[in-house]
């Protein structure tokens, strides 16, 4: 057990966050140590954080985009060395003999996969995650950040990036294929970059012009401003497949219109907020609706190669480790461009 | 021209059915003139009946499960001759020219096809369907019934049928795939044969115990009775492929439960109610919402020749022309074993 340095809410209060000390477990023999770097903040961090006073009710330290440098190794790992850059992104361990474990899919573990934060791990402890100075886990659960990826912008990747790469994988898509993005936020410009690099032609959808600029050079080719039922009319059947980045309750049955004969609108973005449509809106062109969860780890691998072979960049803004409250509200606002990064050398 | 006998409704009320006199155009060259002996009633006859008053304005004779002999043939018309036994189904003309209509998808021919009854065809007159004596028809609308399928009962297949095969083709159902079908009346009790004809494991989901038995004789291995949220819970991530056949609004949060990890949950009945459903009752497995339009017409033959080859048999209850206000009664009842087939001999 090692003592390390660590951000942590004990509220729902963002102003909560505090320096606090945890312990990281010994090494095992297939154990991974890493010195963090850098941690991606994500609105899930945030949900859980506002969780802690009606559901949790205990302290929760939060991160699940992490990258970092390997520290040390336990005497059975073969796949990572001292010195090694490496992220780990929403779990640390799952079962490894399920059929989900077993075809890489590890997000849908039978016996239920172990969050890197808020959650037990397999002998009851709750994890921490990546507001920490360093972390020990299962080396199956270790990425590989390649070299021509910078390892600020690699953190927003470990999550953001495998929760839009697996749909637009899932879905074939490629040359050819058109794609719609719903919002330009955290998951959306790395979506648009995504999809622009594996071929397709890709649209971004918006509720007002501000973006139209910022799409582009992301890669769309096309920016459209959806308001009224006549501007999502005029789009009638135009694409095979929508990716909707945004956690609020849309008029899917406009949104439906949208598509072609056996198009998908896929949504990334998790509401409470009821999802409400019609059958006859999904009927003439056969139109489906799904969701994607993450991706496992050997798909979030590829994910990161891809990245680093396609100069898939996250954009983002580096901030102190201080800075966690104000940044969790701005991103509330919407207030970001595009992902907050936590330099963790400001932890000391 | 050939006037020929035809039942017609002139008001939303069943009652105004009747009997009348109606036009057949004389043979194009690649027209099929077809004898009428058998046509289903189908939901959506009923429905379109009842808009009279509200929506069309004017008589309507329906009917698009049809099935008869050739009796003459256009001077192009190579595929069929006289004597042929033959079956129309949901439409009568496309453009034949778009990308759809190329694909063998006449369904969503950008043009919009020409349904066998009440829609304008593509010289503006009102088509008029099968419960009459004979019909004309483009020689690529008809298709073949093979020898082995009894004429009477190939006609639930020409809608009923098609509706049902074509959303277990889209998906790859076969050996090793569980599918549940909701529902066990004109559609269902088609979708159970096919599905089991086709290797799947197949469960019916029903509300009562009452048609447990007769689940078992279409090739239902299983059959469960859904009540209460604890009965959703038991069958929790049991199937890969539920196939709705009730034209009512289900608790989609229940059924979204029961799908296995990149399930699919697919309507086939259509309701003007609202679909609700929340997203985290989707995201765990993945689970996905789609519909099922009518298939093309080479899906349409190639499933009346998987019908035949595999034992697949409709139960009809065969009535006179002037039992139909009766069975539109008994069909909005859930009266019917399982679709009502009108000998149309009974017109004379």
């Amino acid at each position: 057990m090692v003592e390390i340095k660590a951000l942590e809410a004990t509220s729902s209060d963002f102003h909560s966050f505090h320096h606090t000390v945890i312990t990281r477990r010994a090494l095992r023999a297939d154990d991974v140590a890493i010195d963090i770097k850098y941690c991606g903040i994500c609105h899930s961090d945030i949900a859980q954080v506002e969780g802690i006073d009606a559901v949790f009710h205990h302290a929760i330290v939060p991160g699940h985009e992490i990258s970092g440098i390997v520290s040390a190794i336990g005497s059975e790992v073969t796949d990572f060395k001292v010195g090694d850059r490496v992220g780990v992104g929403c779990f640390v361990d799952s079962c490894g003999e399920c059929k989900y474990c077993k075809a890489g899919q590890e997000q849908f573990c039978e016996k239920g996969f172990v969050s890197v934060f808020n959650t037990p791990d397999y002998e009851g402890q709750i994890t921490q995650g990546g507001y920490s100075q360093s972390l020990v886990v299962k080396d199956h659960f270790v990425l590989h950040i390649p070299d021509k990826l910078d390892l600020a912008e690699a953190s927003p990747l470990l999550c953001a990036g495998i929760t839009t790469y697996n749909p637009l994988k899932r879905y074939g898509i490629g040359p050819g294929s058109k794609v719609a993005v719903i919002g330009l936020g955290g998951l959306g410009h790395i979506a648009v970059q995504f999809a622009h690099k594996m071929g397709a032609e890709v649209t971004v959808l918006g509720h007002s012009d501000k973006k139209r600029a910022e799409a582009a050079q992301f890669g769309a080719t096309s920016y459209e401003v959806l308001r009224t039922s006549a501007d999502f009319d005029k789009l009638n059947g135009q694409y095979d497949f929508i990716l909707n980045t945004v956690a609020v309750a849309l008029d899917l049955d406009e949104y439906l219109k949208l598509l072609t004969v056996d198009g998908i609108f896929c949504f990334v973005g998790l509401t409470m907020d009821e999802q409400k449509f019609n059958l006859f809106s999904m009927f003439n062109k056969q139109g489906t609706l799904t969701i994607s969860n993450v991706g496992g780890i050997a798909m979030t691998q590829e994910m990161l190669d891809f990245a680093a072979a396609n100069e898939v960049h996250p954009q983002i803004e580096m901030i102190g480790i201080d800075d966690v409250p104000n940044a969790y509200q701005r991103v509330i606002d919407s207030d970001v461009h595009y992902r907050f990064v936590i330099d963790m050398s400001t932890l000391d």
